[in-house]
């Protein structure tokens, strides 16, 4: 279970509760009316816990589980063991997701203005926030109701934060536009200067960065990382995008909505991502390029080209995928073949 | 328009002001009495608007702008649509620059000793600095004039800060010495100990880290990026280089005037890089290497010997860029071609 | 010698005492009765001060060397010049950090707890430690002996600090029990949530991370560093271990003792590493690997499947070292053989 500590736990659901609240059928060795106290790992899971496999490198661990029940895809049901009460469903990760919701459930900022805290008078703080020790709070900056700015954080003048929102602590923002259940992670930086200079030989003149951070719906950004505001246009991230820690994102790059970005990820200036993009840890981009919706970049690629909707690219310099796997294969032959 | 809530716009100039700043010839429909109220992106800017072509990618946007003028190169000219304004020059990403920097001044830090500061009462703060709250300046620090420390920063113990140098919020400062008119963006931390220890299979032995950091006059570093401290040398960035974002500095690593490192690029220890040496984002440098003048370093590049004065490479291990491009074509061959 | 501004040199000891600390062998011209003030480089070391040679790139200057004894391996030993005492011993870099830390040994933080720290009712500061102002120190948090806290710096409820163990300024710890003789540089954040959701097409669901950071003893951590908490079962760091800027660490991630992870290293959740496993600057692993003890990773690799115990492997996908080598060689022959 999860160390009482850091989590308290929600509950107990019955099996059929959790079934009926995640969409999946109990089968296996059925048991409705077990009492389920929390969840857990495959391999340590106990009768009254809950676990989920989505991994076919785990299917050792399921043959031997002894939890309450396992979320399952119907694909691995005739691998479980005996005893076994299962809970299937096309998306046991999911289900997961959304049990663990049940059992842990976020609870709200606790509603708190810090005498520590250092709020502009101008500022605008919206019903039942939470404002942490040594937050400073600009001028005319607004924050939403029930979010919380942690301990630390610099919000800049004129900047505005959604409902529900919740800034880790050391997060800077500055020139942004932040909407409503967005989450930012601990040393965050938001809205500086973009790397904007003329590269003259003899001394680099600056390009004054005019633009802002406008940050959709439900996105979330990792921990440590950093994203410019634009340049002239806007540094756009779309709703419900999930950026990992350590990403960097250049000045006038555009996100679309639910696009996920892996730690370490660098995308360059004026970059253009569609919707449901993907890119895989360590991937860079360079800049005023076009990637089109549903596209997906692997891990450590280097993408200098447009990428086409739905296409998927892998290697540095990236091509296809399917060629980036003939080009592993053939450069492997070439080194081992004999007679060399 | 820049969003007014963020940035306070200067100005009106006429064009021919505007020629006259940057030294560019009125050409196209001139039209010098004009009068520009802002700077804009090409495709959106209008009649008192100042707009910039600086890539062939927006050329299209250039046939249909409708700017009162446009910086353009004179190999461009010849794009331009009837009726609009051209301000010719060599240089109209520079010169968009120095225009720009007109309407959008940059003020000087209000002057201010927050008394939410603490400031050892040795420490040295210049004439018409501004230190914001919650910032910590340690004993025999020396600030210089008219410069700024971000709220929550840390200076620590006798290090010194030129004369018009900003420091953003929360960024950690120690064992360093720093020019004036530098830029320290959010999260910076320059100074920590290097990366130094004895590598000993049963435990590693520390090596005592007994240098400084070394930063000249107009140097950028960007958010979130890290700068070590020497182990007995000092690491020192030239005069005028600029970093990005969640660059890598290793210890004793000097690097010289005027370099660009793009984001997420990592050095090692004890390399030395020339003066105007470029490297591209990610690009990765091995310890104890001799980068000359001029060299540059492609994206995702990974270096592991001297880079000669002058010479670009690219690839990783990196290869001459001619070299390079070669590799990638007869590898996309020899993974295509028939009778595999 | 290291800038007295900042480094308070100790001494002065003679040649034979530093022989005797650190198991060396006096020859060359041995002077054992010298006074040695400080260490120095090779290059600027003078008569009373101490040098190492441990790269033969620098053979030069320890031929023109003239400092007052140099730690050397008995193969260079020849190389010396006349009039140089030698202090040979088989690991000279270990020898210099022993030296070193004589001459500098690292004075305990200055017991403090700052009336600018915000420390709850019921989180426990052990003996003799130091909390710097503006800290945060969460409820049924537990600090532990001659500890120190820097400053700006936040620790969650219910985390635990062991003894002796140094928290550099804005650090984040939450989630997370952290062992004695730990160093956590500047920005590192500890125990945010994994980069956990169900990836659905319409919109993510988030995965509760429910498990903790667990750090061992003697652990180092560098700046801006980034370590998620776990998703269910704990991410771990093994005693020892040393982990330099801006690396990345998933949740989940078993890390064993005494491994080395260079700057910029990502490594994606759930894979476990053996003990002293090595992993060069920008090296990327995928998630769910098993990397055996005693595995070398070279610098920027890309690793997508297990690596044996004692195995080295480069390359983007990585191969074992020798064939990564000879893919090198056949590519650049490839390129550049005639009648292409």
């Amino acid at each position: 279970m999860a160390d009482p500590a850091f989590f308290q736990v929600a509950g107990p659901f019955t099996v059929a509760e959790i079934a009926l609240r995640i969409g999946a059928t109990v089968a296996g060795t059925a048991t409705p009316e077990r009492m389920l106290r929390d969840v857990a790992p495959l391999q340590t899971a106990t009768r009254d816990e809950l676990a989920f496999i989505d991994n076919r490198k785990y299917l050792d661990a399921f043959r031997k589980c002894g939890a309450g029940a396992v979320l399952v895809h119907p694909a691995l049901t005739n691998e479980a063991p005996e005893n076994l009460c299962l809970l299937v469903t096309e998306k046991p990760y999911r289900a997961y997701a959304v049990a663990a919701q049940a059992f842990y459930p976020e609870p709200p900022p606790v509603p708190w203005i810090s005498p520590d805290a250092r709020i502009d008078a101008n500022a605008e703080i919206g019903e039942d926030s939470r404002i942490e020790p040594f937050a400073v709070i600009g001028a005319r900056a607004k924050i939403g109701r029930r979010s919380l700015i942690g301990a630390g954080s610099v919000v800049g003048a004129a900047c505005t934060i959604g409902d529900d929102t919740r800034v880790g602590a050391q997060v800077t923002i500055s020139h942004a536009i932040i909407g409503a259940r967005v989450r930012l992670y601990p040393g965050v930086r938001i809205g500086q200067d973009g790397f904007g200079f003329s590269p003259d030989p003899d001394g680099f003149v600056k390009v004054p960065q005019l633009g802002r951070v406008i940050i959709g719906d439900d996105v979330e950004i990792g921990a440590n990382t950093t994203i410019d505001r634009g340049a002239g246009p806007d540094t756009i991230i779309g709703a419900g995008t999930m950026i990992d820690n350590l990403v960097q994102i250049g000045h006038n790059v555009q996100i679309g909505r639910n696009c996920v970005l892996v730690s370490q990820v660098g995308i360059s200036g004026s970059t253009r991502l569609g919707d449901f993009v993907m890119i895989g840890g360590q991937g860079g981009l360079i800049g005023h390029l076009e990637i089109g919706t549903g596209a997906r970049i692997g891990a450590q690629s280097g993408v200098a080209s447009d990428v086409a909707p739905g296409e998927t690219v892998m290697g540095s310099p990236s091509v296809p995928i399917k060629l980036h796997h003939r080009q592993v294969a053939a450069l492997k032959r070439l080194a081992t073949r004999k007679g060399r």
